[in-house]
């Protein structure tokens, strides 16, 4: 795609075809400006390598908030519209409408209460609602599900290999094998859900991160076709970069060829007054060369270098990799513990598609506004899971004694949780499956949805990526550990209150019963 | 990220660190206009859903030279790279290599060979060939492997799904799930693959589609809200688009109250003079309930309606569904192949996300520039697969007798093979296995590769989207059927001549000799 054509593509009609045709017959109707609310909410958890998660971490709020800001009906956009045909040949859009559309085709208008970027979340619970006139509402349903979806998605992954690896620095490494341009929006939604630093240039730069990395296999290879081998290219590299020096030691052979010449290099180094930074490890038995390397490094006297490994990581590879170190390492004399505590991991692939799966957000209308107020709006599922939770709700996380996070709740606008004397709490879809929690069993109850965005303005400062991944890692310490599992984790607790639960029956009961 | 933003984002920028410290080393040393020759090309193909594919499609190639054209190192870029320091504190990257890159740093020295984007192409095949000053090659990595990787993943999604759905229409609706502003390639790659429209609005227009949708359940909540039910949603929908009525009839119940309402609409609208689209079923059990639709509308007198199935749709989900249809269309008195030709398919998450993988596309130096002309450069791993095929190459595909691809040959560039009275052809890895073809086993041999880019001076016209589209499909019409399946295809052949063969020996030789 050429630069001048982003604007078109990825502007205002960055949008799915039916927002445009249905804004259009709202405003035929005069219903175009009727306030509405939409729930983004998620139904499962992502299902990561066939193993779902049990948590997601929240992200993509602000690059959502600046294309809102941005988005609008400009000339291209209003004549591409007018020469759309029907399938009769009659013009698609009429001219009033796209009068409306230039002058009203943005979102100054809509409102935005949302959790914190960085936050933990929880499937079926509203995690940002939009309120606003239904046809500008109902055009941002795509592109907000696209923004929070895919970086939610990555952050979430982030955060899962950034707690296998026992919090060692995580390199987002995905460029290459990222999806287009969604690139960016993986390294941001990594860096948001705990990776350290990215490889990737121009984005690292624009969100405050220096990027990383090594060199590749083409420098050696070149060496050697120069004949100056692979201690020739590590020696070069050691001289262009004397305080960054972190050699990839896998072209010719790893442990004959590649941690010796290291080792050569490391030592030269030294004696110039340089501290060699590491080795990474690309290719082949990552635990068995790690230890090796190790010992090898140790003699040596470079116990203090890093080891990188990467190649095809992702959560499970790295568990796997810890727990051979564990077994194997004191066989061959180096302490597990310490190569461990020297490890970082540079991850790609698996990072930036996911590994295996996507984030099922979507976008719900649960209400609109009458003449007697907000009316809550249903759909009700041929599943009983599937059908939506209505009306005009506030979202509270309820912690225990232990200030662990041990329920979302769902509640009625009305209702006020924080000084009920108990929470009579609903399962959304079994009819039997309620409990009661008193007072004394709760040490805090914190609304979980901030006010973000109030007829277009901006409320919040926005935040940096440290403090999102600050909040991440304060809502993970405050997780139960079982949740937290990579493999076969608790389902945490989403309930209702009652209020909202009864409101629901009698929905579902007048709709199936009317229509 | 803002609009402004975009330009640092992804313009030069848009590749990994490693990349410009190797510049600016070979810069250092003098080497950086020393010419090398890089092959794109992927090692195993994707393997969507626990099945892997048997072919791939190639995209990606036109808006990779379209963000050729435009990178280049501007103000912006070269005082970010300035303001770099190294663990040390000092400047990373030195004022003459600044000086350089802002006047060379750009693809104006870059050649390409490519295969025509659209056709189908195999794993370990150079696919696409660069060859130009090794430090822009080297920069080029990443942003490559971007463009190539993602839209090659999905091109080949495309083709699977639509050959699944019987070549019947597919629509592409995956915006609300696409990885970010990745999206627009996602959308690219399916219709080269195959898909015939999208429902993305931006994209649509700037590839020359019309973008294609329905309505949403919104529309349908919302009239139902104000009293006036699905029926009244229908109505308001069929009077605004008359010639594009196409309702989605699961809001309520599908067979209850969906389909007899659309009927009803359909009936309406016969009276007024058009002619209805049909509905879109999108929750539930598809094939039960495209059969029982089928009927109702047969018995309605509307034979011709289209039936749109999505939700979680993917080339298994579709395959199933057609299955179910032809064991039990005819027990409910509908004839399964006429209902099958009235279907469409709306594709959204599991084409734009592929389903479940990625594409392992490597960008590998092959040969470099030196005194006596181009010296083959290899990389000796760990495992003999993924040993590189050295030097510079030709590609060819051979057509048997029943002008049917049969295997992809690599040649060393000074060989022509369409003159010679037989092929010698080695299994790239395996030392045992080779075979000759005779010439009258042969009809044709065909030249894969061809020149794209010459010194940044683009060689060919652009082609459409359709084009490329009809490309896919010759190439799959000569493709055996058994290399197309969807479950455990046939292995494709791709062999190296002998001269080729005996060159790799050599090196691997001298290097595991020397190093």
């Amino acid at each position: 795609m050429k630069p001048s054509d982003r604007q078109v593509a990825e502007g205002l009609l960055f949008t799915d075809h039916y927002h445009l045709t249905s804004a259009q017959l709202y405003f035929r109707l005069g219903l175009h400006e009727r306030p509405v609310q939409f729930d983004f909410f998620f139904r499962r958890y992502p299902n990561y390598g066939d193993h779902q998660a049990g948590f997601c971490v929240f992200a993509g709020v602000e690059w959502l908030l600046d294309w809102m800001e941005d988005a609008h009906a400009g000339d291209r956009e209003i004549e591409y519209l007018r020469g759309q045909t029907t399938s009769a040949g009659d013009r698609l859009f009429d001219d009033d409408f796209l009068e409306w559309l230039r002058s009203d085709g943005n979102f100054s208008s809509i409102s935005i209460e949302a959790v914190l970027e960085g936050r933990v979340v929880h499937a079926n619970v509203p995690i940002l609602v939009v309120r606003g006139p239904v046809a500008m509402a109902q055009i941002l349903e795509s592109p907000l599900l696209n923004h929070l979806n895919y970086q939610t998605l990555i952050a979430t992954k982030a955060a899962r290999i950034r707690g296998a690896g026992h919090d060692r620095p995580l390199l987002e490494f995905g460029l290459r094998r990222a999806p287009g341009r969604g690139a960016s929006a993986a390294t941001r939604a990594a860096l948001i859900g705990g990776a350290d630093f990215s490889s990737s240039e121009g984005i690292s730069h624009l969100l405050g991160y220096p990027p990383k990395g090594t060199h590749g296999h083409s420098l050696v290879q070149l060496f050697i076709a120069m004949g100056e081998g692979e201690l020739g290219a590590f020696r070069a590299f050691a001289e262009a970069y004397p305080d960054d020096c972190l050699l990839l030691v896998d072209t010719v052979d790893t442990l004959e060829s590649g941690v010796p010449n290291a080792i050569r290099v490391f030592e030269e180094l030294k004696r110039k007054g340089h501290r060699a930074l590491g080795i990474r490890l690309d290719s082949g038995d990552l635990a068995y060369l790690a230890i090796q390397a190790a010992a090898m490094l140790d003699e040596a006297g470079f116990p203090d270098t890093v080891i990188t490994l990467s190649s095809s990581l992702d959560e499970l590879a790295i568990w796997q990799i810890l727990t051979q170190i564990e077994e194997e390492a004191p066989r061959y004399g180096v302490d597990p513990h310490a190569l461990i505590n020297r490890l970082v991991y540079g991850v790609g692939t698996r990072l930036v598609t996911s590994g295996s799966d996507n984030l099922d957000g979507v976008y719900k209308s649960a209400a609109v506004e009458g003449e007697d107020g907000w009316q809550p709006l249903l759909k009700v599922s041929e599943s009983p899971a599937k059908t939506l939770n209505p009306g005009n709700k506030r979202i509270w996380r309820v912690y225990d004694r232990r200030e662990t996070a041990t329920v979302d709740v769902l509640a009625a606008a009305s209702e006020n949780i924080e000084s009920a004397p108990e929470l009579e709490l609903h399962h959304p879809v079994r009819e039997d499956a309620s409990r009661t929690l008193t007072r004394d069993e709760i040490s805090s109850v914190e609304p979980l949805l901030v006010d973000t965005l109030k007829e277009g303005r901006r409320l919040l400062e926005p935040a940096t990526i440290r403090e999102m991944q600050e909040r991440g890692r304060a809502d993970l310490a405050r997780l139960d550990p079982g949740v937290r599992r990579l493999v076969n984790p608790h389902v945490y607790h989403v309930s209702l209150t009652r209020e909202l639960w009864e409101l629901k029956q009698r929905l579902v009961g007048e709709m199936t019963s009317g229509g």
